[in-house]
């Protein structure tokens, strides 16, 4: 069975793992990605982890999965916020030249969208639509078992869509849209909501789901909009590719029983009747990043 | 050079055309497609077209474009509002039945589309999005020149994405969204709105554009809020799938001149920086109908 080298960089921790096509983790190594300290130390820190991989041999090619939208073209990160210098920086080149093996780079998201559908919640379905509902809301369109990563990598960017045009822009928190729904339905959003509807100290998008299992008024509210704006979303993601499977991640769908059904009902009510009954499942793998990273690899062997 | 059949099946007319793999029509016949006879006689005229083609002989496959979302598993349209009796009916496996050779079918938009990106305005490009912007709205997403139709045909139905939540349901138009990007910013919108504000009597989307370049205000507001509701639907469909380009097709482009300068500063204003210079191109096949249907078979053969 076919190995490959999967490369999961976070800007708090770095994965190296074998993985083979399955999707099963053969070996892996975890560090501190040191994401402070430039491009050079952060990959040659990594060259060292492969090294220090006993099945690296058997790998016949190297996949990596990073934060910030990727020029698939290029093999650079297009905006890399949480990694020191590495905008544009030629990673795939740097990897390439080192290993002198194939070497694919995609978005974190889009690497974890891919270990759903081809190992994942999403297996055997042709078109796979993963999301993170998270401190923010990112996507994957996964078709046929390739990720469709666009002109700069930009797909998947679905926390930018606007649910709702009239609410303020927030230029203080970050420079998406006005109404986008990350700043409306993330975990940051309910939190930041929260904060200012129910009480300055609350830290957590749990304490908020607890409030509302408790009955607070301000909770509910905040929860069901929460619940609507991201159906809204959702039916704007189906309008455009029609996936027969929505697998969702994040640390919010930890409170899934408390706003899935109403999330659900109001993407039903959004879209077309022939619609109503696509299935949203959970994301069910552990380390999607690292084996997402690695099936890049056998995903684009097969085209 | 392989040939395919391409057959057009439209509300008015259908087309049969012998084409080629470089989207070169050899040999084509229309007639009237008998919409109202059902079925069975509007494909047997069909049939009897397909056997007057004195080259229908070296066709490899048969591909089929039909208006309304398409089934492609099970071959057949899930929803025909012009066609009567062909919901659900198994219009693939007659063709088999009757020429045994492949068959392809899939919506009219997404094979006009995939038409552009093969041998049109989207040639070469990865991530096509082509939409029509004419009495309705509809698109299509072409990935490395394969159509993503979705689960029951629904993908490119983005007419029906919400632009603005607040602008009334329009129950007595159609069931679409409120605030439907097509009940905002189509062809008949724009009439329906031009009737309202300006003049009952006015019937088509040029008399508004025309009385907005002699400098009618209700008209220059209606068409600068079209454009900038086009914007904000095609921003939606770029953080889904950052397209590499928009080809546009549809009569309401005929007056491109005096929108779409706003529609792209609209478009620009509401995505990521880096998604700023996606291109805006007209579509330029004359019949990409019956020639993206022929292009089906050659696009599945790939695979």
């Amino acid at each position: 069975m076919s190995r490959y080298l999967g490369i999961d960089i976070g800007g708090t921790n770095v994965r190296v793992a074998v993985v083979d096509e399955m999707g099963e983790i053969i070996e892996e190594i975890k560090r501190p990605s040191l994401a402070t300290e430039g491009p050079e130390i952060v990959l040659n820190n990594i060259v060292d982890m492969i090294n220090n991989l006993e099945h690296f041999k058997d790998c016949l090619g190297i996949g990596i999965g990073i934060p910030g939208p990727v020029d698939t073209e290029r093999g650079c990160v297009s905006l890399a916020t949480n990694l020191k210098g590495f905008t544009g920086y030629p990673i795939v080149d740097f990897f390439k030249n080192e290993f002198k093996l194939p070497v694919y780079m995609d978005n974190d998201a889009n690497v974890a969208g891919l270990a759903e559908a081809l190992v994942g919640s999403g297996k055997g379905k042709r078109v796979v639509y993963y999301f993170t509902h998270s401190t923010g809301i990112g996507g994957a369109l996964v078709v046929d078992g390739h990720v469709v990563s666009g002109n700069k990598g930009y797909a998947g960017e679905v926390g930018n869509i606007v649910i709702d045009r009239s609410r303020p822009r927030l230029s203080d928190v970050n420079s998406l849209n006005a109404g986008a729904v990350e700043n409306e339905a993330s975990g940051s959003a309910i939190v930041r909501k929260a904060q200012k509807l129910i009480d300055p100290e609350i830290t957590s998008g749990y304490q908020v789901f607890k409030l509302y299992e408790e009955g607070n008024e301000a909770a509910k509210e905040i929860i069901d909009n929460m619940s609507y704006d991201m159906g809204m979303m959702l039916s704007c993601i189906a309008h455009v590719c029609d996936p027969h499977v929505f697998v969702v991640g994040g640390g919010v769908t930890k409170s899934r029983d408390l706003y899935w059904d109403k999330m659900i009902a109001a993407y039903q009510d959004l879209v077309h009747p022939q619609m109503r009954d696509t299935e949203f499942v959970m994301a069910s793998l552990e380390e999607p990043g690292v084996i997402g990273a690695a099936m890049l690899c056998y995903s684009k062997e097969e085209l």
